[in-house]
């Protein structure tokens, strides 16, 4: 399979790696990346063992990787103004577009322009980060769920499924899109923000009592958001909180991707993590006012969107 | 007047050093600075004009200064579990224990030592900080406002309004100490936290639009909790919180005491100006979330109380 990788930073390269080594053709849009993978090659420092790629096709604007059968986008949310013009050359006939980025209305962006039959979206679980240029490094998990833009399952979507496993990532499809990314915000919006905002980890937030609670209260309005969705099962909020807790004290100093984008001075994923969700949430008559506090403390200095 | 001061931060040494000016017999409680005073006096760098004293009562201990006729109390609330053996010595039989430390609590544990009778609290409005040991910074306002712990008026509370006064310092008798302590934490209770969490400025969270709108629905959450207080007469929310934000439109740039405490790695009065405010709320039936939330963002890593 023709594949194309839109947003190569450190979620982008590990899947494009995984997917070439397992042998399909993948072609890489490089920004910071260019120069070292094209003289070196991409070496994966992964905890199920390292590996290198040699030769990588590597492209500095999209026009020049063509047409593909498959794109997989991974920009950061903060660049999606620049979402369409990087992704509409590589269209072609039978593109699927499907997109891992983070929070809300990624795949709305992509359907307005190119049509809901092409557009698929997907929840990545990857602890992941870059490391000098040529280097990614993979720290754990790494498993996807995916589904239709539209919703409903489909056979593209288990072909896609089977791709990943294949390539020796964990994939399963999804038949409510929608649900999937709630729950992965029941996740990110409390501890994206709260990490970014406090300067702490998921681990000292948890292991004080006063913020693990207001974790947990953060976690509760967003289920009841998240009900008050277009989803075919409600999430039931006593034993998800649970879990959701239970698998976070496992994440011993874990600094989520906020956190880090903060620490390094890059902007925020706040539109696609807070703005975009809030609305939702505010439309469907259930607003989370602990979140909006949250946001309107993030905003405060960033670039204005 | 024979005059202690316990607690010699940016506070009790301005007030000190200006009542001493004036002609009182004044008697600092030193710690950090106590070796340079001893030794250069003490320096005051005004936006009123700067004035040296050569001669300052400087002391490590307080049971060296004895009997006074007023104790000021100006320590970070942090260290109130010191607060009464620090007092205990310097009581005669007509002593009277000004304090004007920040938030609640600190008239009800000098009352439960001492007595009603000798307690009175005040709120100074003030803008001063610690320079090199045996200096100190006077930025801005000064002016105190305060009362008996018991409430009503009192000659007492005349003759101290009128000491300050003739010593520079404008100062204000109140009949409703709850009420002026009450105004005092809709500036504090906002400000102090928000500042100290994000890093940023009274004027940053003031210019952002989302932040300005979060601090004037905290101070909203303030007035409620304090109109279910015991005070004499309602706060006004709305011409109140435009007032507040007027005046705090002017303060350019400027950090609270909190921000700095935090940036200099020193404990929060968290139990001062939120744990006993969110408590006395709650108590009467004005719980103030947002405040709560940011309470347990502070307290993540403080030493617990």
């Amino acid at each position: 399979m023709r594949i194309g990788i839109i947003g190569a930073g450190a979620l982008g390269l590990y899947y494009g790696a995984m997917l070439q080594r397992a042998g399909n053709e993948v072609h890489f849009l490089l920004r910071r990346d260019f120069a070292a993978i094209s003289t070196e090659g991409l070496k994966v420092f992964s905890i199920n063992g390292d590996f290198s790629l040699p030769r990588i096709n590597g492209y500095q604007t999209a026009t020049k990787i063509g047409q593909v059968d498959l794109i997989l986008v991974g920009l950061k949310t903060f660049a999606n103004q620049c979402l369409i013009e990087l992704v509409r050359p590589l269209i072609g006939r039978e593109t699927a577009i499907l997109t891992l980025q983070n929070g809300l209305g990624n795949e709305d962006l992509l359907v307005a322009a190119f049509g809901a039959g092409r557009v698929l979206g997907g929840i990545a679980f990857l602890c992941s980060n870059r490391g000098k240029p040529g280097e990614v490094h993979h720290l754990g998990e790494g498993r996807i769920r995916l589904g239709e833009s539209t919703g409903g399952p489909s056979e593209r979507c288990q072909r896609l499924a089977e791709l990943f496993s294949a390539a020796g990532v964990p994939c399963e499809a999804s038949a409510d899109l929608t649900r999937i990314r709630w729950e992965k915000l029941v996740w990110n919006i409390p501890f994206n923000g709260l990490c970014a905002l406090t300067g702490k980890t998921v681990t000292d937030l948890l292991q004080h009592r006063p913020s693990r609670q207001l974790v947990a209260s953060m976690m509760g309005e967003v289920i009841s958001a998240a009900n008050r969705q277009k989803i075919e099962t409600r999430i039931n909020a006593e034993p998800f909180i649970s879990r959701m807790l239970e698998m976070s004290d496992a994440m011993t100093g874990y600094q989520p991707s906020m956190m880090i984008d903060r620490i390094e001075g890059r902007p925020l994923e706040l539109e696609a993590i807070y703005a975009i969700p809030l609305a939702r949430a505010a439309a469907a008559g259930s607003p989370m006012p602990q979140v909006d506090m949250l946001y309107r403390l993030l905003s405060v200095g960033e670039p204005q969107i």
